[in-house]
């Protein structure tokens, strides 16, 4: 697929209530798939921060301690160009459990959000008739999409796949979680992806889940509001606690929000093309 | 410390009901501080297997596939010499959120069975009065041993440190979680650590937990059923879902099993020497 | 429907470690549809009890204290001839939440085991097409007997509605509280029933709901283990908590338990006769 | 003491989504220690309502019908005298389980929001080694006080005693909810109670229990918000799924409240009486 720009900026607005430090993970990565430029990072002067060298991998994680700062802005602002690549079905191969590489099985294991350990009756009664895994994977997503309803409110930062399953509502955090539980319990690894969305309404963070089939993760969406083309890749991790926007230890309010993704290239792909192809957009 | 030498064995019986792949943790680490040799590994003909490559800082995982075998044997034995390290309690510096290294993070994080979020106040009004951070994991370490009766049958492998935090009851799986999640509700990174416990009573494969303090990992056993220093380390990992013995993708029942870590030269120190010092068992 | 006679004995047997007092639910109800005869209650001399006084619709219940009896026997024995009705489906008539009566309108709130709020918005996904709340229910007890699996040793005394829905095991009792908490979401009074069932295999206490459509209560039997008109009535309430064999006080466990419901007499009607009508066992 | 009334005003505001029923429980009860006149209930014209037969002890409902209304408001006012007994604590005497009547049994089972079962072992640690229920008690309502926060916005619908007393923030129905899980694990039996409360700040219906010692019902409020001579009964149950101010069939969202319940004559009596008395304020 060809090579897209988007320009992305996002602001975030926080009232400190005492001296804090935050973990930020609202950088793009710069990976094979994903070229930056024109980064600017900026907060409130008497705040400092650093950016963590980066594991092999990993994410980045800007580390910022608030000082004194009490009213605390916090901009960012990057030029990426991504370059997708779809993957005819039929190219795809199951991957036996033999045969997962080492790296991955981590994105086996149930985790905070993804308690695929309590699901996996449910997930062989629903989609284990499914004989290919990038089967099974794409009516995990259709059925998500379907089953679940896209409701701000009514769920929160407690609130995991285990209880998404059941009350049918959620965001699009519930929504990735509750896929990759889904994955994992069909033994198939499976991994939280955060991005800008090109062109998404409302604009926010987005979230959505890897799959890993055959040598490969691919992404999907089920909620269906973001085109996984359009995906500026900012984190991934076992679930959100691994790649939330935020992590604070200390006390601080957020008190205003606003992210942009922009490109005036970018056309998504048609359903017809995702029908017969996956989407890797992963590094 | 001096160098101990330990004998290990390790005896595990399936009866299999469906052809399955298990990945096995059970062969002890070799690291700067333990050394392996004479190490054997041997399942009933018919099943076959491979040690996975490792990870640079991963765990060893055997990847087992039974074939057609219903009666499976699995049988480990090796010799394992380590040497631990004692660190004066004035040596260990607190390390600021803000100093905390790259790698150590994800410790810092929610996991399935160690929901950090949701202990933090409990943590806070419990611990928080507390000064130093090892002091802070010496107090959570007592308090689960003063507070947590040990009693099997109790939990299962659903039990995470939520409901034990109120059950009061567990395994040595139980009260390392219970310790994870106070330790990173006070952002102190803490990990799940599995290993051969010499001389314990009953002999079983056991759990404790490391918290990362100053520059270093230290071990903690809130079930005091084990030496620190009798310990012989077989993985590690954000919780019980990283490092259980065996994870199964099919089906198996365990039928019989046998543990043993023995050693001549072995002489715990005692709590006294442990009272002004710290124990290193890791890499 | 004809009167039909059933021959009950049940035997617990208990090791009390220390002094208890029990609360005992496993006599049979005498009501205008359940007639009682040559009752006969037995335990270790030693022991003493009393029946509390029936409260009006309510349970009967026996209050036993163990007194120093460690090797407490329990028998019981009657004989009770039932009456059922079949009411054909077109006598049914839906009723209005603003039709049902007073005292029904605790069997709406969510309960200990059936919380009905967190299921609502699956219940209506799965059952809110459906006109008529009669056949709403029974395609609730349908829909448990096709996706639960009947499996001992999957939950235990603290499982409820919730998890079964997505873990998708249990045993009868798990089952009532699935279809009570559906009913309840979809605001159809329902209620736990508890009881001796002719027949059953392998023999055991029994557990079911009724549910209140039009002016009474019909019975539903979502694990299809037992026959409705075979059943003899113990008791009603929200849920388990309510109608539990046996409450203790203090420390005691079970070592042995028989149960038995047999009838010369009795023959079940077969499914084609419910396919045209509801059973009514209730008082 | 002496008889007080009380001026209650309570006014509510429904934006109705579709046509609803609700279950109200704003009325203040009639009962042996309090006496009611003037009471006044208007709804917007177009909306119909009946209050339900009320059963032996049990509560006040209004059952209303929202007919098309869309901006619908609900006023009650009324006039109460109530007048609460101080029982001196050496007249309080200990009720063995064994003599218990049967009418309070359910008040010992678990239900919806109080976990009783879960609780039981954390119970006996913390309070298990006093002596007298009624010091029990008193202690669980101090330990409430001290150790959980009052806080908006910590809980929801949804939050039941086993998530509170880990979390350790809540509401008064979070705090009641928790004093009769306590009592309940150490077979004291509890209910919820809620009421309109005389000078509370900010101005809200209230809820907070009831612990049945002896043979009364004594009301304790581990907020401390209240006066317990102060508070007007509406209603009680096994928890607020008994007891909510109202229940909704259909969709209707609250939009707006005012409360309040003024006395000329109202003096609280002081902690000091308290000290040496109990306050019983029930029928």
């Amino acid at each position: 697929m060809p090579a897209v720009p988007f320009r992305i900026n996002a602001w975030l607005q926080y009232e400190v209530l005492e001296r804090s430090t935050m973990l930020l993970s609202i950088h793009a990565l710069s990976t094979a798939r994903q070229k930056l430029r024109k980064e600017v990072f900026r907060v409130t002067p008497g705040a400092s921060w650093e950016e963590l060298p980066r594991v092999p991998g990993g994410n980045r994680y800007i580390r910022l301690d608030t000082g004194d700062v009490r009213h605390l802005e916090i901009s960012y602002a990057v030029e990426a160009t991504t370059r997708c690549a779809l993957v005819g079905l039929d190219e795809i191969h199951r991957t036996a459990i033999a045969k997962i590489p080492h790296q991955k099985i981590p994105y086996l294991f149930p985790s905070r959000y993804c308690q695929s350990d309590r699901l996996w009756r449910l997930a062989m009664k629903t989609f284990g008739g499914t004989e290919h895994p990038y089967d099974q994977v794409r009516a995990i997503s259709d059925w998500i999409f379907e089953n679940i309803d896209y409701l701000y409110g009514a769920t929160n930062v407690e609130t995991s796949a285990f209880d998404t399953v059941t009350q049918r509502a959620g965001v699009c955090r519930d929504f990735a979680h509750l896929g990759i539980a889904f994955c994992r319990a069909l033994s198939i690894p499976a991994r939280y992806l955060t991005g800008y969305a090109c062109n998404m309404r409302p604009q926010d963070f987005h979230a959505c889940f890897e799959a890993y089939i055959g040598s490969d993760w691919f992404a999907f969406d089920p909620t269906r509001m973001a085109a996984l083309d359009g995906l500026v890749r900012i984190a991934t991790g076992r679930d959100a606690a691994d790649a939330s926007v935020a992590t604070i230890f200390g006390r601080m309010d957020l008190t205003g929000m606003s992210v942009s993704c922009e490109s005036e290239e970018f056309e998504a792909i048609g359903p017809d093309a995702l029908e017969r192809a996956a989407m890797m957009i992963g590094p």
